[in-house]
């Protein structure tokens, strides 16, 4: 599989006449070599791609766990004396050398480093190859899913009036952990009014009766994530908050159906008319527009492409897997929001995330 | 705090002739305006200061929640149409303004996009200011290695023969959110041989008899990180094992009474001779050298500056809060490392995390 994707990778290469490629981003470099060790809030290594050489550049800390355990790929330690564009100027022996850059990663300090040695830095999307799925990765987010699912399912169980919101995000954590998985992202749970805000930071807000909870979480299983969203209700909803919630249901319903109907008429599927399917009918039953987009692609990371967005260029493929996420959120009142998983496969559009969607009440 | 700290920007950017700083590292955001609920893995928003105005630059998602909420900051929605750089230009209404970025953070399309809008980028260290830590800061930090403490005096009696690393991650974790709280970096803990990695992705490795248990954690309190690190024995440790461990412990306490002794005659005191002091000890006998910085400062990030390294210029001062981490890895052996922080005061060197440091045999 590596193999495959490093060979891709040069293929890109030539095309478009680079010297070498550097991966900076943790989710590319685990996408080249499966090695997914390095700390995402710092800088621990890099991945650099020529048309004859693989190179993992990567501190003494890493370097001697590293040595011999990529296939074909070549540990360079980086040192105070030998930062990656001396490495890089090592390898490649001429500073008139092209070099592709993850221009929506690496940051600032380390371009201008880099600018120093070589004049020709281009931007490289690695991003974009990552978005089509094989049928491994797809399994992989499959099974973090079906974890999600499960994790729901007992979650309610822990539920109990007065508990504050951050004790439910321990509940699911600790849920996920217990299956030998980390999560995928920060939980988000939201109590009551809290859930006016998409992405409410729990705090030691106490759970009181009659108030939506919003579950906003994901499970990393293989390096692949899930991601899901469920609101339920603890106590008795009224007649507004049902209705409320049903609008959000509905309309992540006319995305779906929309999308299978473009597949069934094998139209070419925008992004952006998805997102509008959704959008439009929250709208027109007199509610705000959603205040993000409805969907986003999930991988290696919990959001990359596709993106599912009122200005989104991207068109939808077989292989993507992304996110279907309406939501209503008002202030003083609280926030709904239903999200699940789909796979575009070969034989249509499947849902990876069956926790149920009808309005539960704890 | 805040409006003191906003003060001093202000005056740095007057110096530094700077129109307006673009802030957009999480860290120096909740810095400036208590704020801590940005994504560090995504671009959630931007501060933004010039010399009569504080603003936040965010997506709707938080800008609902946000408005109102930071004391003296107007906050302004980011959008397609209202990119980060026609904001800034909205602002200060002329493209030869010069602003400050953080270089370290900032990524290069963002870079690039707001290069177009204004020619006159420079860099600017708001890390600089926060490695003095005030006494409300070190107070947050010291109590963050209190749980720490506490964590570690309770981990023992869930160490049990065969339990995975992971187990013992998630047990380490769960300890801390009992007391409600994060952990500030992911957790390290590494058996036998694995612990010859200095930054080991604990896995399925199960525990042995005769093993030693390298366990790396760190806690947040109000946004303060704690970082320690423990190696314990689980069993009966040979007279190699004891030996090796003792020097590493005679290591750490080099370092302590070169500092204390500096402290005492009033010298200055280079960050990179404390280093020095601990890593010549481990190689004086015969061991390699320490394949990593003896030291990091820690505060709102968990490696911040000053930097305890055989290259750092950095000088040590009052306020700085720091770790001292000697460590011996030998492939096929295993690894010992001791990590504590140290905060330096008025009165002297003070040490924050107090578990224990004589062999521990489980």
């Amino acid at each position: 599989m590596f193999e495959k994707r490093i060979k891709d990778l040069r293929k890109k290469l030539l095309k478009e006449k680079l010297d070498g490629v550097l991966i900076s981003s943790v989710a590319s470099i685990t996408y080249l070599t499966g090695y997914s060790n390095f700390f995402k809030e710092e800088r621990d290594g890099y991945v650099f791609i020529t048309s004859g050489g693989n190179y993992i550049l990567t501190h003494s800390i890493y370097s001697k766990a590293l040595k011999g355990k990529i296939l074909n790929f070549e540990v360079i330690e980086i040192s105070r004396r030998d930062p990656p564009e001396k490495i890089l100027q090592n390898i490649l022996k001429r500073e008139t050398a092209s070099i592709g850059i993850e221009e929506h990663d690496l940051r600032v300090y380390e371009y201008k480093r880099l600018n120093k040695a070589f004049k020709n830095l281009k931007n490289f999307e690695l991003k974009v190859d990552r978005v089509i799925k094989n049928k491994h990765e797809i399994e992989l987010i499959s099974k973090a899913c079906k974890v999600g699912d499960k994790v729901f399912e007992k979650v309610f169980k822990k539920i109990k009036l007065g508990m504050s919101e951050k004790q439910l995000v321990f509940e699911i954590e600790s849920l996920i952990k217990k299956e030998d998985l980390d999560v995928s992202f920060r939980t988000i749970v939201a109590f009551g009014t809290n859930a006016s805000a998409p992405h409410h930071l729990s705090g030691k807000t106490k759970l009181e009766m009659n108030q939506f909870i919003v579950m906003d979480f994901g499970v990393l299983f293989e390096n692949y994530c899930s991601d899901m969203t469920r609101t339920v209700f603890f106590g008795n909803p009224s007649e507004k908050q049902k209705y409320i919630y049903n609008i959000v249901l509905e309309s992540q319903k006319k995305a779906v159906e929309f999308l299978e109907k473009a597949l069934k008429n094998k139209k070419s599927i925008k992004a952006a008319d998805v997102d509008k399917t959704a959008r439009d009918y929250i709208i027109s039953k007199g509610y705000p527009s959603i205040p993000h987009s409805l969907g986003h692609g999930i991988g290696l990371e919990v959001h990359e492409g596709p993106h599912l967005s009122p200005k989104s260029k991207d068109i939808l493929k077989e292989g993507m897997v992304f996110s279907i996420e309406p939501g209503i959120y008002l202030e003083g009142f609280g926030g709904v929001r239903i999200e699940d998983l789909f796979v575009l496969g070969k034989k249509g559009l499947k849902q990876i995330t069956n926790s149920k969607k009808e309005l539960i009440a704890v």
